[in-house]
C-alpha cells in the first residue's frame, strides 16, 4: 500500500488534491492556500472528538489531526465515522512513541501500545502516526535513543501494512528528559537513514526546531520524508514550554520562510496543522479559536 | 598575555596548580578535587558580593564566580580587594555579550558594554568572560548570529590585550528568542572557528547542552578552547527553564560522563563553577546550600 514516492498525506488522499496543488512543482505559494489547514485537536483541548469535528465544518475547514485520548472516548469505529459524516480527512493522530522503558517488559508494552495506535490510524483513514519517541527513564539518554530506534524498528513493517507512517516527531530540548531523547531534527532523520524503511519520516513542527543553526540543511534533507507539517508560534514571555505556545505570528517564528523550505522539500500539497498548547487558546469558545487561528494561518503561515 | 596554549584559568592562576593536577596527563580523576569547586555567585543570589566571599572561605572554597550586578554593588575596586582578602580566585565574569539589537547605535551601546566588561573582569584577575550572545531583536534569527560574530570580533583584540578571553556560552534553546541565538555547543564553535583570535573561546554549561546529540563530538572539538565548566542538573518536574535548574543529582545530567569528557579535551585543573537559577536554593541559607553544593559536588560531578 505505501510506497516512498510521495509523503503520506498526498499518497492517503490523491483523489483529493486541491485545485492550486502542483505536486512537481518547485514553485511555492505565497499565501498558503486554506484548505491545506488543519486543526490538531490540542489547539481547542477542551472540545471532545465530535465537538472538534463539527467546529472545524462550520468553520470550513478539511483537516483535522486527532488525538488518541479524545479518539478513546468517542470510540474508535464511531470517532471515525463521526470524522467522515463532517467530510472531513485526519492529518495524523498524536501519538505513538514512548519506546525507552526501564525493563524489558515495559519496553514491549510500549510496542504492543504502538501497534494499538497503527491500527487505530488506519481505522480513522489517515497515513501519519505521530511519534513523541519518549525520554530515558533515568539518565543515559544514549541508551534511550538505542531504544528508540529499536521500538521504531520493530513495528515498520506492521506499519506498512496497515498504510501507515511512523513520524519521528523531533521535540524541542525542553522535553529532552521528559518526552523525546530526539531533540533535531537531524538526530530524527539520523535513526530514519538507520533503519531505512520507507515508511518510517519525519514530523517537522516548528515549535521543537525553528532555534536549530542546522534547520535548513535539515529540512533540505528531508525531501521526500516529511510526514506532516505543524505550526504554531514562539512566544518571548518565558513560561513552562509545555504550555506556554504561541498563536501564529505571536512569537518570533519565522513561519513563511520555513513552510517555504518545507514546500521545496516537496511538502507542498499536504495538510498544515496548527498544534498549540496553551490554556489562553483552551480557555476560548473553539469557534473564536477556529475564526483566529483561520486568520493567523492566512497572514502569518 | 594571553596565548591558546593553556586554557584561561589555567593561564591566570599557573602559579596555583593544585597537588594532583597534571596538565599534560589524559587521565581523569573519578571524584572532581574540592579545590577545583567555585561557586557561580547566581546559585546565592540573595548574597551580596561580600556575603559570597565571606561564605565561600567560610566553606573553604578557593574559587568564585562573578556577575557584574553584584560587583557594580560592591564597586569594582573594593570588590576585587574583598575577593583577594576572602583568598579567592575568579572563576569568571557573568556576563558580557547581548550583542544583537535593532539599530546600529542600540548595537554599537551593546558593544560599548562589553568593553566595560572586559575592564571589570581585569579589574577583578579573571581571565574568563562569559558570553550571553543575545536574541534576535525581531524574527530573523540568522541576521541576529551575524550580529554576534561581528560584535564579538570587534573586542576580541581589546580582551587580548586586558589579558580576557571572551567566553562563548551556548545556551539552552529554550532561551533562543530571548538570551541567546547561540543554542548549541557546535554554533558556539563554528562562530569562534570563523573569528579565529586566541581569545574567542567556549563556555560549558551541562544545562544547556547535555541533551544535544552532538554533545561528546562538540566536546571533543572544544580541545584548547574550554574556558569555563559549569555544572548543575535539569529537573523533569517542568516549569520554566529559567528558574528550574537543579542542585546536581536531582536530575537526569550525566555529570561524571560529561566532565570526564570535558576533562579529556583538556580541562584538567580548572575550576568548575556550580550555577544554579532556582528560588529552591535562593530562599535557603546561604551556608547550607554550600555545604550542599559541596557534597553533591563529590558525589555526582
Amino acid at each position: 500500500m505505501a510506497n516512498n514516492s510521495a509523503h503520506p498525506a498526498q499518497r492517503a488522499t490523491a483523489q483529493h488534491f486541491l485545485p492550486g496543488g502542483h505536486p512537481l512543482s518547485t514553485q511555492h505559494s505565497p499565501l498558503p492556500p486554506l484548505a491545506r489547514l488543519s486543526l490538531n485537536q490540542m489547539t481547542t483541548q477542551r472540545w471532545s472528538l465530535r465537538e472538534a469535528a463539527d467546529g472545524c465544518a462550520r468553520a470550513g475547514l478539511g483537516w483535522i489531526g486527532v488525538w488518541r485520548d479524545k479518539l478513546a472516548d468517542a470510540g474508535v469505529e464511531a470517532g471515525a465515522k463521526l470524522i467522515r459524516d463532517a467530510g472531513l480527512r485526519v492529518s495524523g493522530l498524536c501519538r505513538g512513541g514512548m519506546f525507552p522503558a526501564a525493563t524489558t517488559a515495559e519496553r514491549a508494552e510500549r510496542i504492543e501500545d504502538n501497534r494499538r495506535a497503527i491500527a487505530e490510524a488506519a481505522a480513522i483513514g489517515t497515513s501519519v502516526l505521530v511519534l513523541v519517541c519518549g525520554a530515558a527513564p533515568d539518565k543515559d539518554i544514549d541508551a534511550a535513543r538505542k531504544q528508540i530506534a529499536a521500538g521504531i524498528a520493530t513495528v515498520a513493517d506492521e506499519a506498512k501494512a496497515a498504510g501507515v507512517v511512523l513520524a519521528i516527531e523531533p521535540l524541542h530540548p525542553a522535553f529532552a528528559a521528559t518526552r523525546s531523547a530526539i531533540a533535531t531534527l537531524g538526530e530524527a532523520l539520523d535513526i530514519a537513514d538507520e533503519i531505512d524503511h520507507p515508511n518510517v519520516q519525519v514530523v517537522i513542527d516548528v515549535y521543537h526546531v525553528w532555534w536549530d543553526p542546522q534547520l535548513y540543511a535539515q529540512i533540505a534533507r528531508s525531501a521526500g520524508r516529511i510526514a506532516a507539517y505543524h505550526v504554531n508560534d514562539w512566544l518571548t514571555t518565558g513560561g513552562d514550554p509545555l504550555t506556554t505556545r504561541g498563536m501564529m505570528g505571536d512569537g518570533v517564528i519565522e513561519l513563511r520562510r520555513i513552510r517555504h523550505a518545507v514546500e521545496a522539500a516537496g511538502y507542498r500539497d499536504g495538510p498544515i496543522e496548527v498544534e498549540i498548547f496553551n490554556p489562553t487558546w483552551w480557555e476560548m469558545p473553539g469557534d473564536d479559536v477556529l475564526a483566529l487561528m483561520k486568520e493567523r494561518y492566512r497572514d502569518h503561515v
